[in-house]
């Protein structure tokens, strides 16, 4: 199948705008996927998600074996079907949750554990995961690695890519269906040398496209970025840059920045169901009594649901009575923001004002107007 | 201010249709006001409300006075601009929760409680009920009457619907807003003469419109039946009539039957959310594992949101994996049933089969599918 990805604009700054054809649709980069983890973005309907305008969602394979299982879902017709999503919808391999639990083994076929819902040891491999995320009807499926934690001796690290490379290749071997496009992923915890390797070893097996692996695992901003910086420029240029679980908006200029096209994360969905609310003059914790008479939207240069229609002291309300209804908000809102984010990105990158857009939404993010 | 009820059918049966004309819009009656308790109907935006098609809300004095407080919600534009929600609202009088708190002293001068958030303790008077009631700018108010808790020694009742006239007669003296309709309120417990006796005393106060209260307060069906029946006769037939906190389906069908025209309950939401749906063919518990493969949607007659993108399956895995949305897409069905229900009252009732439809109706509304 033909490289979905395309470059369109380059910026001085090392910025990149493209864009990913799939047949369910066209994903403008560099795009931000909101994560469905269990079939759903949490609290909201298809038809709200969408309305916040992202291409692309993510779906956790994982959680989806364990309830209600790959074959239900493939049964039913696939994850779109099944969920009311008919944009794109990538999948990951299930790794990155069974390496963090507690209770999981490690050996060369790949990895047992036991879920906490089942007692019965499950056993997750390369081909496992691909035939799962077959089921699901993935547009883009993530290959199967070995996910370290932060931090990591480089003996293990160094060991851990052969292995990763050996799993990739299997998840290769394993593909039945030639509709589902499968990116690999570069792995090496904080060594540059290793970063290296991975990328060059992983780039050698000729995926669809790459992702970064191994990062936003508690190592904080400062390697995410060093990470970042050794790692893309050993991926082709032609192809999809995908950072994997990143992040917060401070985190995702970096990375654009150092050219990465493709995010995901649970933070503006997490952070609005727990109340912090993202808005162009930094962020706010609407639970702060501050807003309890404010009667302007959360943020005033949004178009979302949300601030188009009620008041901070409204959304206050919500959240200080324990309404579900805070929960929905606050998630369509922190959703929209990140979507507007990705436009204003994309938009910067054509113009070729990358850096200019970074320093002053950088000024702002950060602030906690509560503070003042 | 001019009644704002029409009569428009009487069905042989006994049951009514007809209108309330409101300035923000009509109510055709026999009609069901989805509950907003905190100004919020739980789980759903007003959106999301709306497109079930119910004409009015029914929100609670007690909730909004104590979060975020009535004056606040005045400062803000009304209830109405508050919540977003631009048709006609109901709003209680607020005391039905105040005597429903273990801890309230009842005087002549209203009731004094201590809510569960504040240590303070507010006095509610008939004034202050008014008062509020005009502050958040409720369509229709209620008046403030004596309830009284199931069951009720008749000595008690009596002196109670004499208190409670005392009271609503209050109410009526209060009013310093015009354009804002009251209902008054009989009482009387389940005694057919302090039935009557209320009824005669509350419509001689002369309201824009009379309820029954009292009712829903632990006395089943068979009581409620009884004590709709002694009092219908004894209001106007020209006013609408409304069963405050009633009900299930079948105790809608038999109050309709004895001529009410206005139902509220928590019931759609509440069952929503706990798993329970209405549905054509009974009850259904969607987190019954007989739903875990099933791919047709909750009703299969039904229009809603809810029926007409996703499959049993989909809420059923939601229910499991403890998902909001799940709150959200029952609540939504739920709410449209009971619209729907209501829409075929008022077209049997203009056709003049009530009875066929209520016997059709109660065959099903019972069953429980998974039983079967």
């Amino acid at each position: 199948m033909a490289n979905p990805f395309r470059l369109l604009d380059e910026d001085p700054s090392g910025a990149r705008r493209g864009e990913l054809k799939l047949e369910r649709g066209l994903v403008p980069t560099p795009a931000f996927m909101p994560v469905g983890t269990a079939g759903a973005v949490k609290a909201l309907t298809p038809d709200q998600v969408a309305a916040n305008g992202p291409a692309i969602l993510l779906g956790n394979t994982y959680h989806l074996l364990l309830q209600p299982g790959h074959q239900l879902i493939q049964k039913l017709g696939g994850l779109h079907a099944f969920m009311g999503w008919q944009k794109p919808i990538l999948t990951d391999s299930g790794g990155f949750q069974v390496f963090s639990l507690p209770k999981h083994e490690l050996s060369e076929e790949g990895v047992t554990f036991r879920s906490e819902q089942e007692g019965q040891p499950t056993l997750l491999t390369p081909e496992k995961s691909v035939e799962i995320q077959e089921a699901l009807g993935a547009d883009i499926a993530m290959a199967f690695d070995e996910c370290l934690p932060f931090p990591c001796p480089e003996p293990v690290a160094a060991k851990s890519i052969e292995r990763t490379y050996r799993w990739e290749k299997r998840c290769l071997e394993a593909r039945k269906k030639a509709d589902q496009r499968m990116f690999g992923i570069v792995q090496g915890s904080v060594y540059e040398k290793l970063r290296r390797r991975s990328a060059e070893q992983i780039v050698g097996l000729r995926f669809d496209g790459y992702a970064i692996g191994g990062v936003s695992v508690g190592e904080g901003q400062d390697w995410m970025k060093e990470v970042v910086a050794w790692t893309t420029p050993a991926l082709p240029k032609d192809h999809a840059r995908y950072l994997m679980g990143v992040g917060l908006p401070e985190d995702i200029l970096e990375a654009v920045e150092r050219g990465i096209d493709l995010f995901d994360c649970v933070i503006p969905t997490r952070y609005g169901r727990g109340g912090t609310l993202f808005t162009s003059r930094g962020r706010i914790r609407i639970r702060h009594r501050r807003y309890r008479r404010d009667k302007y939207p959360i943020d005033l240069s949004c178009d979302c649901y949300s601030c188009t229609r009620f008041s901070r002291a409204y959304v206050h309300h919500l959240f200080e009575a324990n309404e579900i209804l805070s929960q929905v908000l606050a998630s369509i809102h922190n959703l929209r923001f990140y979507e507007r984010l990705m436009q204003q990105i994309r938009e910067a990158v054509s113009a070729g004002r990358f850096s200019a857009l970074k320093t002053e939404l950088l000024a702002t993010l950060k602030h906690a107007p509560e503070a003042r």
